[in-house]
């Protein structure tokens, strides 16, 4: 191991592994305190105009190189940013300590009492883009959570987080657990591949960025990964549908926030309820700009739709158009999301109980819903009190993935004696 | 794709892919009659027959290949055996079903009821030895839980494997889920890998076997693998311990099966009462055959022990050789474990509450006890009903894994029209 890239990275993985075993053992009062002294460090004015003038420095260089517009303003930090961040730091100090929770005990017949403790993960890697808010949210998150962290940012930021890492670990030395967060500073793309390398130091590995991202990290990673790659979601509007309930949640789903994944990107519509839905759908999509793919049943409704193509059904248009399909009943409509589908997030419309039930019974999507948004699926919104990210493989977390997530859980035996026959 | 072996594996894998979606619905009584039907078709008397007969082939073959006799002992089956498989089936019939269940449920202030309910993993890949009982285990287990599974064994099991998945095939053909147990029937190696790429329909891969095994599944996956290499496992005999508990325990942990992962490896006993416990605990380990291989302290008390290497502290014996080491105090216990340690299982002997706790809170391998023998690190031991495995890394499941841990999570939303604001 000559090479100075990998002995710096095998360096600072063991050097946040043995960290880990420090925050691991940190009493919850003394996590909140790191993290509101962080936030109190971000509201310094000097600290402020520290950070703004080395985010400077990554927007110039990033101009310079004609990153675009939207890079650019991800790139960007301002006043109202770095108070988000604050507000972000001070959420998570409020949040419950996930570590520490005896989830259950059970006594066994020889008398030994048996429980599910939780635990850090240990070392957690995060792997993103040119966005320097992700480096103070997933500090905080894991840190919570009683892991070390390392932080690998797009090389584009990289000044900005040299000085919010130096900002965070500041604080983190004054608290005995200095090496707690680790930032790659390297801009040799080569060092993402050796970090996920390290499985001896790392415990695991959450790639936050767009799906070249995410495959380079999954494609290359010896430590598990944490992942998902897209959203196709959909929902179905049942045959005894309320059209109007079923119109507000369509709009709300396609249209507050197309670029986001779980925003729907396929309409599932029963037969018997089209003639009356599609038209005022039409009607709705037409006013807030949305393009109808549909299939010949749609298109008999809508005369003024694109017909959809194999590949529209299967893809995240993350823009303003919606690929619709009618269907004959729900197992058609599960028939669907299965074949096309990407195991984000699904809904269904309707007044059945019955239909509701076997809709939630049947479809295993990470998140699946009744008469309600796609776009809830969403750490915040469905009560975890933040979101690390979200996972749609079963592995360990499934959906979105809050605190909780970043633990994991160890057998604690209290016996007196007990030996095995 | 054009290699007969690749497509073959690929298309064992989407059937079971296409079959996991109707396991996955199948209620809990339809389950538990095909695991009742399987043990009936095993104890019937043509199908032993045919089953020993097969596994004849197998042995004879083994043993013109030269396999040794503990190989040979794994590989065979008698009707004792067989008694053993129709047992376990049974059992698992009789555990409860850990797919539908809703741990928890909370209303969001707009009114949404948010739950998460547990659903199957999907499709379960098991890379197993010559050993045709693991056959029916893992299947009965993945199954219990909603899983199809594909069963790639030793080579030299082939025939008893095909006779067990035929019979197990022809059971699931009646109840509609004829391709949810799928064997890998090929002996060239080349299969393992070609199954471990199919991350597009598996969903997880647990290996079983030795560590050369592990280990190659391990670098070969592109699909999450849960997985332990070792168990290295230690007992600490705390300054105020009851000597007569402490030598009871660690005998038992050392001597009653040396061979498996959950034995004593290396003892360290607190200096305070190392001349009280030491010089009977070498009686006994002699007494019993145990070879000591100990520092310089615990020679001192001990002349006839062998002098431990900085490797005897990494090994995992397997055998009747245990090394020992004395040491100032519990952190300094706990520092050997973190170095040394396998993260599998480690045990304290005390009648001191406060180090007791503090033992459990700070040590975090995948099983800790108090006064108990390690040799209780076992799904059945410990009360999970069963055991697929083991996993000494922290994604997903850490310890034994039961039924529990062959199932995931989703997200469940009822809503009356919510939308996203």
């Amino acid at each position: 191991m000559t090479d100075p890239l990998e002995r710096n990275i095998v360096d600072l993985a063991i050097r946040a592994r043995v960290a880990s075993r420090r925050t691991a053992w940190l009493p919850t009062d003394a996590k909140n305190r790191v993290l509101a002294e962080i936030a109190d460090s971000l509201a310094d004015r000097a600290t402020q105009e520290n950070l703004l003038a080395a985010n400077q420095t990554d927007l110039e260089a990033g101009r310079a190189k004609n990153l675009s517009a939207a890079l650019l303003d991800r790139l960007a930090l301002n006043q109202s940013r770095i108070q988000s961040m604050i507000d972000s730091l001070r959420e998570v100090a409020a949040l419950p300590d996930p570590v520490g929770i005896v989830s259950r005990m059970w006594t066994r017949p020889n008398g030994l009492r048996v429980g599910k403790k939780s635990i850090p993960l240990g070392v957690i890697g995060i792997v993103y883009e040119a966005r320097p808010n992700v480096t103070v949210d997933a500090f905080s998150l894991c840190f919570k959570a009683g892991n070390a962290t390392i932080l690998k940012g797009g090389s584009e930021a990289l000044s900005s987080n040299r000085c919010l890492v130096g900002i965070i670990s500041e604080v983190l030395s004054r608290h005995d657990v200095g090496d707690a967060c680790q930032l790659v500073d390297s801009t040799d793309r080569q060092s993402v591949a050796l970090l996920l390398k390290q499985e001896e130091y790392i415990d695991l590995i959450i790639p936050r960025g767009g799906e070249g991202l995410i495959r380079f990290v999954a494609e290359n990673s010896r430590i598990p990964v944490i992942k998902h790659y897209k959203g196709v979601c959909h929902i179905y509007v049942a045959g005894d549908a309320d059209v109007g309930m079923a119109l507000n949640i369509v709009a709300n789903a396609k249209v507050s926030r197309p670029a986001v994944c779980n925003a729907l990107e396929t309409l599932l519509v029963n037969r018997d309820i089209a003639p009356r839905f599609l038209p005022p759908f039409g009607q709705l999509m037409e006013a807030k700009g949305v393009e109808i793919r549909g299939d010949s049943e749609t298109r008999s409704l809508l005369p003024d739709a694109q017909p959809a193509t194999e590949e529209d059904y299967y893809a995240e248009f993350l823009d303003l158009i919606l690929a619709v399909r009618v269907v004959s009943n729900l197992d058609q409509a599960i028939e669907h999301i299965e074949k096309y589908g990407s195991s984000h997030t699904e809904a269904i419309v309707t007044n059945n109980c019955r239909l509701a039930q076997e809709f939630l019974d049947k479809v295993n999507s990470s998140v699946v819903l009744v008469n309600a948004s796609t776009r809830f699926s969403d750490g915040h919104q469905l009560g975890l009190g933040a979101e690390i990210g979200i996972s749609t493989t079963r592995l360990h977390a499934y959906g979105p993935m809050g605190l909780e997530s970043l633990v994991t859980e160890k057998f604690i035996v209290y016996g007196d004696g007990q030996v095995r026959g």
